[in-house]
C-alpha cells in the first residue's frame, strides 16, 4: 500500500473512531494499559454504540417481534429486516428473506451439516477446520446409520494455481465443500472463489465459515459461489455474543429442512415449521438484544468499509510478522501458516525453547497484553502444523488494537525470551 | 391472603421498584402512559439493572468464556458460574454443572426431545402444548424412520384428584411426559407434582416446560420430581432474550447424547463432544452479554422472593377477572381455562360479539394497551378450548404491571364492548 493510501486509512481510523467512539465509551486507565489480542476469541472493543444499542432496547423497547402487532413490536420487527439488509449489503446478497438469525455460528452450522447428510454422504473440508465443523462432522462419520464419509483437500492447495487435488476428491456422493474461510490458528485466508467455482461447475454445495473472516475481508456471496454463509455476530462483524447471521442461497434453503423446531409467530395453526423464509428456520424468540447490538455493529463497518478494516488489520499483522523476523532467524519461535496467502490478522507461535503456556500466562501476568494459549478448538489444524502437542500462543488483531500495542507486544516478547 | 399479607408484599414490591429501579432507568412521559400487558410474549421492564449490566459487559470486561487464561475471562467465566448456582437457589436444584446456558426455551427443548426419541417411542404431552414442544414432535410423528406415537392427557387430569387417565396412557415404550407447567393461553397451572411423581414411579422421564411458570411460581425441581427443567431468560425470569437454562438431573444427562456439536473450548485435541458438564451441551461461544443480563435477573428475583412476585400477580389477575365478571355474565365473552386451577398470571379472552383482532387492534391503538391476538403458537391448546378458529385476545401480567393498569384495561374494555 503507497504511504498515501495508508495516511489515508489512518485518518479514516482515527475519525471514526475518535467521532464516534469517545463520545460513547470510555476506558479506565487500566485498560488503556492493558493489550486485548484475542480478537480470534471475540473482538473487543466492540463497534461505537454497540452497548448502548442493546442496553436502550432492554430499557425503552422491550417487546417481541413477530408476536405482536401493537407499534413497539412493529417497531422490533423493522430493525430486524434492517439487520438482514446491512448484511445483504455487506456480502453481496440479494434476499434479506434468506438471511438467517442465529444463536451465532456453531448453532449455524450445526442446522446446515446435520440435515444436509441425514441420508449420509460424503463431504470435503479444508484440513484447518475449528470443532465447530469438525466435531458435528465426526458424530455423522461415527454413527451406525448413515455414516458420512470425509476428505480434507491438500493443505497447499491453489498455492501454484493448481485446484485439481480438490477436484479429484469430489466423487458421485459428494454433498458439499465445508470449510473455514481463514484459519483461527494461523489466519490464513483460503482462495475460496476459485473453490466456489468448482463447487458450481460440479454441483456440489459449497458451505463457508466466515467466522474468522467476517469483517476481516470482503465476502461476496455471489462471486464465491457459495450455498450458505456461516457468520458468529461477535467476532470481526464486531456485535455481541449470541447472534450469527446465516445466509442462504434460495435453492439451497429450499432443499434443507429445518434441524430446529418450534413457535415462529407465523402459521401457529400449523405443527409443522412454515415453509417460507426466514421463519423456516427460525424458531423462537429470538436474541432481540442482539439484534440491536448487530445492527448498530454492522452500520459501523458499513460506514468504515471493510476494506479500510482489512487494511488497518494487514498493517498491524504485517508489523508484527517484520518485529519478529529476528526472533524466527534464531530459531526461536515457529509461525505455522504458508506464506503466500493472504492473513485475517492472526498469528500463532510455537515457542521452541519455551513452554506456550508460560509465555502466554507472564504476557498477560507481567504485560497485560491478553492471547490464547493451546489448540483453539482446531486439533487438526495443530496436526496439520505440527503442533498438536505443544499447541501455540495465537496473536489476534482488530481494527481498534493499534500499531503502539503491537510494538509493546514484540518487546514483551523478546523480554520474555531473554 | 390476609390484608397485612396483601399489605407487605406491596410494600415490598414499592421499596425494591423504588430502590432500585427509579434509579436506574427511566420512562418517558410516553411509556409511563402505555400498558404492557403482553408479558407472555417477553417480559417488560425487565429487571433494574439487566440493560446496564450487559452494556457494562459489552463495554468495560468484553472477553469471552471458557477460552482464555487471562484475567478477564476468568472473570467472566465466574459469573457464568454464579448464574448457575443462582439458579440452583431459584429452583431447589443440586449441581450448578447441571444448569446448561442455552440460546432459550425452544433451542433449550429441542436438545432434549430429538435426541431422547432417535430411535422412537411414546411420549405423553397436556392437551395445551405450545409449538415449542409440538413441532418437534410432530416432526418425529411425521418422519418415515422410528416415527414416535404420542398421547395426549385429559384437560380435566386431576381437578377431581384422579390422576389414573394419566397412568392408563403409560405403555412399555413410553419415555417421557413432556409438557407446559403454566399454560400460555389461558394461564391455567398444570399439577406438575402430582404427575411428577407418577413418572417417578413409573420409572419414566419428566421434561417441564417453564416458560410461563418461571419466575412467577415457585418451582421445586426434587419434589417434582423432574427429570429436565427449561426455561427461557426473557419472561418471568425478567431477564434479555437469547439466553436460557435448562437444568438436567444428573442420571438424565448421562443417558442423553448431545444435538448440537461444536468447540467448547475443553479437551479442544477431541472430535468428539466432551462427556462432562455442562459442556457437553454447550457448544460455541454462549451468549455472554445475556449471562450477565440473566444473572442480574435472577438476583433481583431473589432478593424479591418469587413467592412476593406470586402473590402480588395473583392480585393483578385476581382483580382483572372479577373486573370482567359482569361483562362475562352478559355473555359477551369467554373466558377459557378450567377453574379451580392455579393461574401463572395470563388470561385469554374471546369477545363473542366482536372480532378479537378488532378488539386487540383498539386496545393499542386508542388505549396504548399492548395484547397479544390470535392462537399464540398454541393450536393444539385454542382446539382443547373451541377457540381455534376465532382465536383470543391474551392479557398476560407480570411483576412491574400496577393495579391501576388493570382498572384502566377493564374500562377500555367496556368501551370498545358500549
Amino acid at each position: 500500500m503507497t504511504d498515501t493510501g495508508t495516511k489515508k486509512i489512518q485518518e479514516k481510523r482515527k475519525y471514526n473512531v475518535k467521532r464516534k467512539y469517545s463520545d460513547e465509551r470510555k476506558h479506565s486507565k487500566k485498560q488503556m494499559k492493558e493489550i486485548y489480542l484475542d480478537q480470534g476469541a471475540t473482538s473487543y472493543p466492540k463497534a461505537p454504540g454497540v452497548g448502548m444499542a442493546m442496553a436502550n432496547y432492554i430499557d425503552n423497547i422491550g417487546a417481541s417481534m413477530n408476536r405482536g402487532s401493537y407499534g413497539k413490536a412493529m417497531e422490533v420487527g423493522n430493525l430486524a429486516i434492517r439487520l438482514r439488509e446491512r448484511a445483504c449489503k455487506l456480502f453481496a446478497f440479494q434476499d434479506p428473506g434468506h438471511v438467517i438469525i442465529t444463536p451465532g455460528a456453531s448453532i449455524g452450522l450445526n442446522m446446515l451439516i446435520m440435515p444436509l447428510f441425514q441420508e449420509g454422504g460424503h463431504v470435503i473440508i479444508s484440513p484447518l477446520e475449528h470443532n465447530a465443523v469438525r466435531r458435528p462432522l465426526e458424530m455423522l462419520l461415527q454413527r451406525k446409520k448413515h455414516p458420512i464419509s470425509l476428505s480434507i483437500f491438500p493443505y497447499d492447495l491453489g498455492l501454484d494455481g493448481d485446484f485439481s487435488p480438490l477436484e479429484n476428491l469430489i466423487r458421485p456422493d459428494t454433498k458439499a465443500v465445508i470449510m473455514l474461510h481463514a484459519s483461527n490458528v494461523s489466519g490464513e485466508v483460503f482462495p475460496v472463489e476459485a473453490i466456489g467455482k468448482i463447487c458450481k461447475e460440479t454441483g456440489i454445495d459449497f458451505i463457508l465459515d466466515a467466522s474468522q473472516s467476517g469483517g476481516h475481508i470482503p465476502i461476496d456471496f455471489e462471486k464465491m459461489n457459495l450455498s450458505a454463509l456461516v457468520l458468529p455476530g461477535h467476532k470481526g462483524l464486531l456485535g455481541p455474543q449470541g447472534i450469527g447471521l446465516t445466509l442462504l442461497r434460495e435453492d439451497f434453503a429450499k432443499k434443507l429442512p429445518p434441524y430446529l423446531f418450534g413457535g415462529t409467530g407465523s402459521v401457529s395453526e400449523s405443527l409443522t415449521m412454515p415453509g417460507f423464509m426466514p421463519d423456516k428456520f427460525e424458531p423462537g424468540t429470538p436474541n432481540i438484544p442482539g439484534i440491536y447490538g448487530l445492527e448498530k455493529a454492522l452500520q459501523f463497518i458499513e460506514e468504515t468499509g471493510v476494506e479500510v478494516m482489512e487494511a488497518y488489520t494487514k498493517q498491524l499483522h504485517q508489523r508484527f510478522l517484520e518485529g519478529l523476523y529476528e526472533i524466527k532467524g534464531k530459531n526461536l519461535i515457529q509461525i505455522p501458516g504458508k506464506e503466500g496467502r493472504e492473513n485475517s490478522g492472526v498469528v500463532s507461535i510455537d515457542f521452541c525453547t519455551m513452554d506456550n503456556a508460560l509465555v502466554c500466562n507472564r504476557l498477560a501476568s507481567r504485560y497485560g497484553i491478553m492471547t490464547r494459549q493451546g489448540l483453539h478448538c482446531a486439533p487438526i489444524a495443530h496436526q496439520c502444523f505440527g503442533t498438536e502437542k505443544s499447541g501455540t500462543v495465537r496473536f489476534s488483531f482488530g481494527f481498534f488494537n493499534r500499531i503502539e500495542e503491537i510494538d509493546r507486544t514484540l518487546l514483551a516478547i523478546q523480554k520474555i525470551l531473554s
